[in-house]
């Protein structure tokens, strides 16, 4: 169900690397092949001006600029964005961004606002009184149902080869009502695998109230605040919520389900979009 | 073995907090009462500038300050920092650090050379050349044994009462060579787990040569960084390792477990240090 990695991924290193270590098993020491995942630093630059560094893996990377850029809130919407080039460096990878000049002269201000000072953890943010965003009005998204989310559960499984041979990748999946799963993308942190889904759904054109997010990592509230902010009303977590995140959800309309695991799950907010009879 | 809370921590919000919920669990819905882990923006504030801003359990939080500033280089050793002040407001909690001119000259000089730019995902980076700093040489670390590393793997369990209440914490530990656990820490960030330990290692004038660290997280380049950072020699990681983790502790002469479950590990690097059949 995953759909075809860009071309211009094809130039950049493969995701995962196999070497050489030791492993103790079973009170035995022996020499194995182990496969790591890759965790390079990626740049985002936006009309020349480098704006972010992330350690991110170095696949899907237009839909993560474009992704990171709508649920960030740089951009309002895909048609903000005229053009996207992978720059492969010594250090790292460059994203260049072309953006409409509305939304770059916001981010200028935006920057010119933090004066000097440079944001951590928080994307942009170097004060408390950034942090919390306006968010848009979340659709109604009829059709949300426990079995589409029983379905999607049973499915993501089979789709997160990095996680198999890895074991250090989170997945996010962009989900039909009925649970099947129409996008899925990996990578080592859980809000890049959040970012390249929500680009992916931008170029595809995907309607949020269609659907829902599922994702296999807790729920933080960055990663509440990056769904509703591209207009997601149903977001699906596999393992905790945060009570930031629960209370973010609450407070933006969101419905917001966490411990997610076969036919069992948590609903922490609006349960009102949720139909647990049918299906 | 957790060491006490700081007394400035009293006055904050416990990091943990009830909510009733709608659980669906074998078929059935029903209300039941789950703890949610808090996550509340941390604003680190040096000498009057606002430098970074977090997502952070609200606990530990002169020891969160005192080790991020340390295994982010931003000061040399704890005797350039001389005060810090923990203040709660209403969008969140501000720590102001009182550092050495020196530090704070270096400081500001960093932030100059971003020139109004703002850095994301890495602490005050927002070019590609800026991800890999300069690492101290590492000491032998001797007495290092696969029986310390299995006995404070036993031991970890007893010591994560926030993870146990609400699955969303990662802790982290100082461990002494014979695997005995002298200092823990639970964030609900893996990278904040690991400051507040050090923190609490340089208030401790702990000696980097005389244990090891273990986190219960996946080991990525930053936790790498950060541990190398900070002189220690030895890093066991519960999850998996990144290529990028690997390849720094290999450069900085770091030996790193991970996949450390059990009996079993995962040694990636500098085997040397490790003594398999001792104890």
């Amino acid at each position: 169900m995953k759909t075809p990695h860009d071309p211009a991924d094809d130039a950049l290193p493969a995701p995962a690397h196999a070497r050489r270590v030791l492993r103790m098993r079973a009170g035995a020491l022996g020499q194995v092949d182990d496969v790591l995942i890759d965790e390079v630093p990626i740049a985002l630059v936006y009309n020349g001006i480098s704006h972010a560094v992330m350690m991110a893996t170095p696949a899907d990377l237009e839909e993560f600029a474009l992704g990171f850029s709508l649920s960030e809130g740089l951009i309002a919407d895909p048609g903000q964005c005229y053009g996207i080039e992978v720059e492969r460096g010594a250090g790292g990878i460059a994203v260049h961004l072309e953006i409409a000049s509305g939304a770059f002269m916001a981010l200028k201000e935006r920057r010119r606002n933090l004066a000097g000072r440079t944001g951590c953890g928080l994307c942009g943010v170097d004060s408390l009184d950034q942090v919390c965003r306006t968010l848009p009005a979340l659709p109604p998204a009829r059709g949300f149902t426990a079995s589409g989310v029983r379905r999607a559960l049973a499915a993501i499984g089979d789709h997160q080869p990095l996680t198999h041979r890895t074991g250090a990748a989170h997945a996010a999946a962009w989900c039909g009502m009925d649970g099947v799963l129409r996008i899925v993308r990996e990578d080592v942190g859980r809000h890049n695998a959040l970012d390249k889904v929500i680009g992916a759904m931008a170029r595809g054109r995907v309607r949020p109230a269609d659907g829902f997010l599922l994702i296999t990592s807790r729920v933080s509230f960055e990663m509440a605040q990056k769904a509703a902010a591209t207009g997601v009303a149903v977001l699906v977590g596999m393992s905790a919520p945060t009570l930031a995140a629960v209370d973010l959800a609450d407070r933006a309309g969101m419905t917001l389900l966490a411990f997610a695991r076969g036919n069992d799950f948590v609903c922490y907010t609006h349960a009102d979009r949720l139909d647990v009879g049918a299906g």
